[in-house]
């Protein structure tokens, strides 16, 4: 088999993890397996980097900002591949550049527009383990070194998985999959043997920090078999694959809670046709990212009030522009409400069956826990809740759909 | 002006030291000048990458250390640029690949093989400050990324200089420039206003640590003005440059120390003719580096001893390599002696006048010290010494020859 790694920082976060890493890539080779190797920067460099750039530059240019945090993942690139050299294994490291990452000019959140892989494949071909250094590529005009933001390195896993047609990509971790729920709030929770793309997706972006987002997206488009594994033992992992019957059977696989939204809500706005669309065209072009949005007709149908969630992190920005635009259209007030918390039940079953929504409201006024906004999809249904209810609610709704039992 | 300044390790070594990086640099620039900047790891950085290397393998791949190594410099590179870029002055960083810094393949101890530099030119002449990082470039086949060896980022500078036709080349350093003496052993010891590429070399290669001998060849051949000044204060500095009338009339222009050499003799070596060449064949061929070689015939004319002198580092090697060839050529003993100090004055006054070997070795005498080897040439005059005597041998001779007073 052909197979990509990705260690993320942890994993590569001290010599003694360097060391246990080659080892599980030597293991990989001698069952007689090919392997590339995507390693992050050794955890907490990357905010070393940052913080080292942050202080010397008020808004440090951007493309300075990515030769910066580039070099992080190329000493882990290079690190590991002489420790897999040292257990007699050859092995050879790899730049974005030179694994022919091509990205579009986005700096510090660039696109894989392309990957060649010309070196990576002549390195497999001549049996030596290629080692990459992740969450970088170069622009194809000028060559000048990119970054893919965040969790990038899981994007230049399965990127490069697709391009050089790899059997599987396994992403190695601190934790041993993806769980029904946060084991640290519900005991019980039970790991997942596989999950569907979609599935995964929505756990993603709903606050499972497991996988990045954009590499699940990447992974659905072009069929990438992924597994998520705990570099730390040998437990088998989470498999994220396409949707099948089997799991069509679950009404729901995992519950998932978010803690970093905050609420924002304009009362009393006239109700004309345009406000909403005047509203989130400024909230958008100030570069804020809204998931959620209710509006509620007022009872005597003349005003209306409209909540919407923004990351807690562009709360004030988020007050200010609601703030100015609220004045704007003659709206009463403005309200902002950071202590919620968005807890989501999400499962393909959803898709031919009905009625998992109802048992989640019924559940949370069981359990006297108050539902302030509601979203939901093909695959999920959303409430947004005091932050303070949100372990309570996890826990409820774990039992409810009797996740701690194996489908 | 075009000016190229080369900051080392110390010079960037902390983020209020790249601070005042960028204060010299905005204040070339506010001068009317274009400035293009090379820099150096931030100091301490290097050696703890070759120690992280060094504990995951016993002996690494010089390609990986190469990858491993150049991080630091592209670090420096990026936050310098992002320094200066808070000052309200545009400016880019390049990397050696970027800069255009085309090697040959020798890993770890590359050399520079032409310098096409095009982006650099652009930035310098869109205005804005070019900030390379030093010490690297990369093989015009593979792309590999190689290194330059100990202080590469000198030789950056000297050869960026010279294909930009730069008006001047600054190094700057944590002293002030070069002086007649290590002024830590001779408090008067004066710093020279100028000094010539020749004499230059030989004090770099006798152990003043100021400038790599490599960078100080290239100036010398393509004619680079160079200056040595301190990042730490606003002093003149010692101008390195081609030879002039005024620096012939100065005999010694400075007296320099190594004691980082030791001393092997083989005794009752058998006078035959090819005895050396064999010797001295083996030696280099386990990739010892002689330095000096005294050989003596023995009274009766039979046999003869050689002396010669290596880093002290490889003493051991040397003195295994040298017992093994003294048993083949049927000599005597080998003796080996490791508190030694080589101690030389310098100077382009010595092609025109004669007379200064013998002023030495009369005023190391008249201190009582033994002269246990002697070399020369052109414009040196070099005495191995015991140890102990170092410092009252540079003191003498400092004095000797009046260099305390500028000529």
């Amino acid at each position: 088999m052909l197979i990509v790694q990705k260690y993320g920082g942890t994993s590569v976060g001290s010599l003694e993890r360097i060391r246990a890493v080659a080892e599980r890539v030597a293991e990989t080779v001698r069952a007689g397996n090919r392997v590339a190797v995507v390693v992050s920067a050794m955890s907490g460099e990357t905010d070393r980097l940052i913080g080292l750039a942050s202080q010397l530059g008020k808004s440090p240019d951007e493309r300075e900002m990515d030769l910066l945090l580039s070099s992080g993942e190329r000493v882990s690139a290079a690190l590991t591949a002489i420790a897999v050299q040292d257990l007699g294994i050859r092995s050879m490291s790899f730049t974005g550049r030179q694994s022919g990452i091509i990205t579009d000019t986005a700096h510090t959140r660039a696109k894989i527009e392309k990957i060649t892989g010309e070196r990576i494949r002549k390195a497999l071909e001549s049996g030596a383990v290629a080692v990459i250094a992740g969450f970088q590529g170069v622009t194809e005009g000028t060559g000048d070194v990119t970054t893919l933001g965040r969790g990038g390195s899981d994007l230049t896993a399965v990127a490069l998985a697709s391009a050089l047609k790899a059997d599987l990509c396994e992403i190695y971790t601190d934790v041993e999959g993806v769980y029904t729920a946060d084991p640290n709030i519900v005991p019980e929770a039970r790991k997942m043997e596989k999950v569907s793309y979609d599935e995964m997706l929505e756990l993603a972006s709903l606050g499972a920090k497991v996988l990045q987002t954009r590499s699940v997206e990447f992974a659905k488009k072009y069929n990438v078999p992924l597994v998520v594994k705990s570099s730390f033992n040998n437990a088998a992992g989470t498999f994220i694959v396409q949707e099948d019957e089997e799991m069509e059977k679950v009404l729901v696989s995992g519950v998932t809670y978010d803690k970093n939204q905050s609420r924002l809500t304009i009362l009393g706005v006239p109700d004309k046709p345009g406000i909403a669309g005047k509203l989130f065209t400024q909230i958008a072009g100030a570069g804020l990212v809204v998931d959620m949005i209710v509006q509620n007709i007022s009872p005597d149908g003349k005003a209306a009030d409209i909540s919407f969630t923004i990351p807690r992190t562009d709360s004030r920005k988020g007050l200010e522009i609601t703030r100015k635009v609220a004045g704007e259209l003659g709206a009463k007030n403005v309200d902002l409400k950071e202590d919620i918390s968005k807890v989501s039940v999400v499962g393909v079953g959803m898709r031919t069956h009905s009625g998992v929504a109802s048992r989640m409201f019924d559940t949370l006024a069981r359990h006297g826990i108050n539902i302030m906004m509601i979203s939901t999809s093909e695959i999920k249904v959303s409430c947004v809740i005091e932050a303070k209810y949100t372990e309570l609610a996890v826990r409820a709704l774990h039992e409810e759909f009797n996740l701690e039992k194996a489908a």
